[in-house]
């Protein structure tokens, strides 16, 4: 009879349990102690191995749920009118993916919260609407329809809509989760609403243009001084590289939102992407490390991910575990499909953590 | 009647449950969905929040159990021998404190493993023996007392006593809870043991010196080539550094092992230390993200961690987790009292997670 | 009478002449030695000193005898068919001012020249014509009026004018004094033309969109991958920073071409800006170490420089030295000016050796 | 009859004067232009060119000359009581050898200087006595014979010989020359002497621990905080390294000075080494880009430099000029040979100008 403790192969654990050896086990459990072999093989796995699971939300089923919140509860109650999306295996720490945690936000015309921070960073992808705002440190940032925006760590924050505006809907992307398993969460309310330190869209337009920066400035924080990255010129961009650029088998035509004061991801946490996937192109299959949540932008199409086919059109979200095997297909022959992501890479690469394969 | 999901203060969640609202958080449930003001106040805490206890580990509780393992098993059976120090709070993740984990591993002379890898980092205290080595990527070390080795990660490694030596006891230090969690550890057995590719010690030997660097080598690894950092002249240098140095006065005479192509930790992911106490130093209770696992190295006294008081001597390793209070005292008046640590900082820097409070 | 080696200032070198002294000199200056007293007020003088006097280059001077060098010598004998400026001063080394080269350059619908590089850098400013292209490193870039191009050291390169173009004229600048001073320089010839690596202006379109960078590229040169900085996307961005930004009272609206993946300067040597004057501008006096060469991209105006006043008008280039005061001017109510400029900031800054000065 | 301003190669200027041309020269002149085919080949050298020729200094030819100066001028009329060393081809520099300056400043036991400091950047490699020190920015540091002390740029400095030590005589190195070619220069003095701001060798005791750096120290400046890289630590690393390490064929074992924080130069100018040839050491010619000064530290030998034989001994200096053939050899065959050298590295390298080649 084969232990439970042993692992076949040379170089793993392969210890029989034995009646002393478990008398030996007890008494190391009383010293807060345990011997490694009997524990070894499944602490070090040969690959890397994910609690996740591939989930779809298809924004057609929660669009309704995520409205009525608006009639349910007021900002000032809830805090934030958010619908958060959960892993199936993830409840216990309210993720969507790995570390990783996203909901839908609503906010009406003429809402606006009050301000907050916390160790936790977070992103927005903006999905309906129209005179949305953020106010990040002082900096009022106005967003619309596919706009990516940062709100880095501990950077002070507030939302809001314009009177005359419409119902803004949009994706949130935190790493709480994260920052709770590494112990170094926090959280602060700010006093009212901050004042504004700048003209509207100070940064994104002195940060955006084209390979220039802004003189005189002394930009010393960890994350992208653009703050908002507009889809009226992210889309453009995409389809200029597109002409010149020959498809990643797996990914189209992707490209990463980056720090324009250091080529790095946009945030010290997460990282993010679009990426347009031509008509008719048909992604080949890999896997590699970190985590990805992912919302159409445009277009439709369907990805299999562990082995599960997720059809999708704009405005869905889903995600990629880590390490589980993923391809990309725009369903269409006629029009572009583009998909927004998010991700930890940043911690990945950062540790040291990042391997691919190409294997299934 | 209070809900259970509120909080109240203005900027928190604080909704009162409904028939409605219940009806609605479980249509919620059914799309993979949840109210993030359901949950907010607890995923986003108003301070850091740690899962682990502080613990001490006796070395005289421990030390002829871990010896008794040598002849209970085979390194051959249990790939290493090695009893591991488990937080009572976080068994279920074979951790010693928050991320970390830590055993004791014994060799006897003659004895010495094959070679493996894994992405998961590891660390070498070296607590008893004479003629203990480690090769790490073809490179001999050769270790006594006191000695702190590296073996980073994804770097064959394989660990043997001299025919000539004796046994050796030494603490490893691993990363692998943290590496698990974020799903990117793999493992991988070399068939057989390493080919040297340099005189023994060539590393230490070469990097150790006096702010020399050699000239004409390449490193372009994200580690430090210095591989070990000896007590022969760590011990001194702590010394020296003490007769010019005021106290920290949370930690004495504190410094960091560091790499001497960056200035940076040892590691991408761990970090470590060694501070001095002095003669009847009383250190004043501060705390901070991180977390940590200490060994006494010399001389004796006691830390009070999170309101325990916890006795060490020479050879006893302890923990404190994250934000948590902690003072350290030497408790003779005559004699220096020196503590290993290692921890997870580098991390926690990088992802922007740091922070310290001197109040309790 | 006071001797010419003494200063008569405590801590500066004020030792009179003797005839033992003059004796002890001699007697050193055979053995390859000197007293250093005797230089030392000289070689440490008490701020900046440049030995450059600013000057300016009137277009309408220069097109003509630019544009006849065309019919006076062939690309292929001539090598490259340029007029370099020069100043007054520094005819020793050929720069324009401290060690920078300028010239102007000129080729004909259907020129071409064979292939070249350097341990020189350079770069363009297009001033005239329709259809010129440079080749770098076997990319293609193709440039219009107002860009700006760069051609990094020891990249080949070569440049022409498509068949069905117009006449180009471009402004060269490179760091040839420089490097000549730090014995550095080299040339080799291509034999041919370069093979094209790529689509036509892939790099620009790759890099230049809204901060985005392309996935999968592994850029690892010390140099900006964006080679053209398009005045079409670059007058829009200054317009747009311009509405939100308060003016440098030196310096308007001043923005840095920049390496996206560094936030540095576009090359190892030389820095280079667009700066916007508003109609009306009046810039205040100030100097600081660093020599530029500037040409005026649009409007006109004026600088004041060492005490003297230069008119400038769109193609005029004009150079500021080291230390010198300086001042530049809109000479309209209604329209803004737009300076080009180019520096040695990136050897000042890296060197440790920039400071300014708002006084006199 | 071939034109001076010709190069029969293509890609090279070859343009045959004319009358026509010649006239066209000469209006280009008035308005401060010319021809860049007139004067390109001569600007952009095959390869790199230097203006140096290789010197050796006997110290037995200057020791006495030396310390004359310190009965023939005082500190304080002096400034320093220096003999510089001035090669051949760049007196009009005061330079050594291309844009570095070097000294021998002698001063007797109990002398003091005030303080001052420039924008140049120095150093110091001690030749004899004994109770030598030197206060920067408030940190007195103390050195022996063959110490290497560092003075960066802007620190105040001032040097000193205790009342009960003996007459101190040392290497001074410079940037002088480059930082006055780059225009930038400057000098202030300081009202008397310096207080000192830590125990004497605060730094060099907290910083040169076996890979150890102190805790809590937050070193913003752009050098080394090690200040002084003492001989009694230096030659033993050398030794240990020697015994692990193959030589390198042109240099024996090189050893680089180098910042603990960094892995790079000590300095933002200039670089430091050490190096050892063993006994009977024979060096292979080569030749690359850089200035280098040296001093003998240890033993004898000789270098081939530029196809001249010096022969040097302890104490003696000599010169390697940039992109000069060169090779070290030790003359004796029981005895290792030490020399120490300072060079503009930092600048060549960081401007992207290093290159060398093992073919003469």
């Amino acid at each position: 009879m084969e232990s439970k403790h042993s692992d076949d192969v040379i170089g793993r654990a392969r210890v029989q349990d034995t009646p002393e050896l478990e008398a030996y086990y007890k008494e190391l459990e009383t010293l807060g102690a345990g011997a490694l072999w009997t524990v070894a093989n499944d602490i070090e796995p040969w690959e890397p191995r994910t609690s996740s699971v591939p989930m779809l939300w298809k924004y057609d089923d929660l669009r309704e749920l995520v409205l009525k919140s608006s009639d349910l509860v007021t900002p000032e109650k809830a805090g934030r009118r958010v619908v958060y999306l959960v892993n199936d295996k993830r409840k216990d720490v309210s993720a969507a993916v790995g570390w990783l945690y996203t909901g839908i936000q609503v906010t009406r015309p003429g809402e606006s919260t009050s301000a907050h921070r916390h160790k936790a960073s977070a992103l927005r992808f903006i999905m309906e609407g129209e005179g949305g705002y953020t106010v990040v440190d002082g900096n009022k940032v106005t967003f619309e329809v596919n706009d990516f925006v940062i709100t880095p760590n501990s950077a002070w924050h507030e939302h809001g809509v314009a009177e005359n505006g419409k119902t803004c809907v949009w994706q949130d992307g935190l790493d709480i989760p994260l920052v709770n398993a590494l112990e170094a969460n926090d959280y602060a309310v700010y006093d009212g609403k901050q004042p504004l330190i700048a003209p509207t869209n100070f940064l994104p337009l002195s940060y955006a243009g084209a390979g220039l920066l802004p003189s005189g400035h002394n930009w010393d924080k960890p994350y992208s001084p653009l703050f908002k990255y507009a889809w009226k010129d992210v889309y453009p961009a995409l389809l200029e590289t597109a002409k010149v650029t020959e498809d990643s088998p797996f990914d189209g035509v992707l490209m990463h939102y980056s720090n324009p004061l250091t080529g790095g991801h946009v945030m010290q946490t997460m990282g993010a992407s679009m990426q347009l996937l031509r008509a008719g192109f048909k992604g080949k299959p890999h896997k590699h490390t970190g985590s990805f949540v992912y919302q159409c932008a445009k277009g439709s199409g369907y990805s299999i991910i562990g082995g599960h086919r997720f059809d999708w059109a704009a405005r869905d979200i889903f995600c990629v575990p880590s390490w589980t095997t993923h391809e990309h297909h725009n369903a269409s022959e006629s029009e572009d499909a583009c998909l927004f992501s998010f991700n930890d890479l940043p911690v990945i690469e950062k540790l040291g953590l990042y391997q691919e394969s190409i294997n299934d």
